[in-house]
């Protein structure tokens, strides 16, 4: 199995994209990608996206976006783990280069949500659960997510406003980010007076839409040689785990036993133990989400992680950092799009790019990118140099 | 790059499934293929389909597929390249099993159309289509395909009734596969007389839709040894290539460059030329896309694959059998399902399990899935032994 690095990064603004199509917004973050890396073109492009098909109603995003960045001859593909898919195209253009089937392998996530009535990405979010016993009984994805949030609460005796400076954190680094989708800080007053979607999330523990794309070039180690150091990324682990559909299925419905497989074996590859992550970009599409990747992992106990965020352990001088460019809640989560976004934002630390929330001396990252309701969980590690 | 072999295979019949829904005939077809190898798990699990998110409100196939399977804690993704999904994700697999990063991968291709009205299949099968230029302004997927036909009559001054023997000869060999959704020989007074769909394809040239699942393990060729020879067949070449995705893109919409170019990949992979190869399951969606496919993967000169047909020579006993087991006009075309479809009916043949239109001493054979109008073609070249 080859090494592989990362030469290149892409990224657009998320925000409401109406003046680009679907493939203007993944090639603007392609092109960025390719030109970072000062190369002109990729053997292959590897595509993340949920709901183009139904959203932009084009499939085939593979052949679709070689096209229109000039690919010809390419080889091309579109991955889907609903809102891992990003990580997912990542992963797959790592296995190719790494197989030695390709050199240049071009990762990019694209999102295009704006094109879609709020009642039917509702809906197209709800394909990332169980069609048959979640989404076909009228339990929206959001839902699912409270029904985890209201156990968390319960068994282990925490309050709603515990879960405020996950999101005070992610809107105050979110500040920094150009590319983020809000960039205003927001107080415990704001998180406490948000309106409540699904009772216990409110607005406020809630990722953000938005229309998006995040791209990468990754390349064997070994093309590397003599390039500065600080100009190298490695791949030092990556992996997948799933876990049931649906949420019920779970013996215990607030552990992430894939998050933990799919961490444990990264680690591993990485030969390090989560006391050496520098920075983590965890999938804070609810709160309780980023509490229960961070359990996950082995950053904190079962059912601990909001005592990390009251002790200030997630800001970018604590010791995890998390959504350190605004993360799913500021930075916005166009879901296909978001672990490329991820791994983008990973790297930015890496080369001390990351104006205003940089972490000081961030040699290892890691990224952790969910689908469903934590049943497809894929997290990569990256290293500087 | 490992060697990489296929140990198992299964399939469903391809029909209206209403009693399966989709996870079962996925699983059936992974289950039958675990049990063809003599295995009972796989390390993860590469699903290729092309519609379910409209056409059945369920994406996330990876996990809900692994899940419903018992594959729990493995890696699982769904691929994606419209027409050609089946292809991809065995090519997924392979690539993950040659890196070395997992050692039995399970690729299963799916798709349940029934579920969809037919006025709701054709807008979901144009999303293969460019939706800004071709599908947006109307013109659907077959209308698309009858342009190409039309051009090709004029340009190389052919008849429609010419193109006769390929659905005659896919028909013929659809009968004795028990899988096929079609098992009625055609003569050519059914092909005259069948009624035309978008001058000049009649549904006599038009595949047929269905639902159905079929799936293959692939594992490291070090994992055989010891296996009799006659159980080993070895993937000994996987190329995938893309095209503009809009036919008018291209510079002769007669050509299939991406055909051309996957296939002299995989055949410089493979050590051969196409003389070498024993039998040919080509992607038949219309008979123009038959004649195209053995024109630019180097069986017939351009304008002159009408001429093989009419010769003989695609018949089982001829130059190059193609559509051994039907093809996509008698076996079916369940989108995302048929490049498994037609890996597993080149296994078949090279295992000498062809019951009824087995080609004699086949030893290597070769799978051409094709992604919209030309736009991403993937090959793949087995061999027994």
């Amino acid at each position: 199995m080859r090494e592989v690095a990362v030469l290149g990064i892409g990224q657009t603004k998320i925000e409401e994209q109406w003046d680009k199509s679907l493939r203007e917004l993944a090639g603007d973050a392609a092109l960025a990608a390719l030109q970072d890396a000062g190369l002109e073109t990729a053997d292959a492009v590897f595509v993340g996206n949920m709901m183009s098909g139904s959203a932009n109603h084009q499939q085939h995003l593979g052949a679709y976006i070689a096209d229109w960045i000039g690919l010809r001859f390419s080889e091309a593909m579109h991955i889907e783990t609903a809102c891992s898919s990003g990580a997912a195209a990542f992963r797959s253009a790592l296995l190719a280069v790494a197989s030695g089937a390709l050199d240049v392998a071009l990762a990019v996530g694209v999102e295009k949500m704006s094109d879609s009535p709020g009642d039917e990405i509702t809906a197209e979010l709800a394909t990332a659960a169980d069609a048959d016993y979640e989404a076909g009984v009228g339990v929206s994805f959001v839902a699912i997510n409270a029904l985890a949030m209201k156990r968390y609460l319960h068994q282990y005796g925490w309050r709603k406003d515990d879960f405020a400076l996950f999101t005070i954190n992610a809107h105050a680094n979110g500040v920094y980010n150009p590319y983020a989708r809000f960039r205003e800080a927001i107080s415990e007053k704001d998180y406490a007076r948000s309106p409540l979607v699904a009772d216990p999330i409110s607005v406020m523990d809630a990722s953000a839409m938005g229309d998006g794309a995040a791209a990468a070039i990754l390349v064997p180690l070994d093309f590397l040689k003599g390039l500065p150091k600080s100009r190298i990324i490695r791949v030092i682990g990556s992996a997948a785990a799933t876990d049931t559909i649906a949420l019920h299925g779970r013996k215990d419905p607030l552990w992430l036993l894939a998050a933990e497989q799919s961490a444990k074996r990264a680690y591993s590859q990485a030969g390090i133990t989560p006391t050496e992550i520098d920075i983590f970009e965890v999938h804070d599409a609810f709160s309780i989400m980023a509490a229960l990747s961070l359990e996950a992992s082995g950053f904190a106990e079962q059912g601990q992680a909001p005592r990390l965020a009251l002790d200030g352990e997630i800001r970018p001088n604590g010791k995890i950092p998390i959504a350190t460019r605004g993360g799913l809640k500021a930075r916005g989560h166009p879901v296909g799009a978001t672990g490329m976004y991820q791994i983008v934002e990973v790297i930015q630390q890496l080369r001390g790019e990351a104006i205003g929330t940089q972490v000081e001396g961030a040699r290892i990252g890691m990224a952790q990118n969910i689908g469903g309701s934590g049943s497809n969980i894929i997290t990569h590690i990256l290293q500087a140099g």
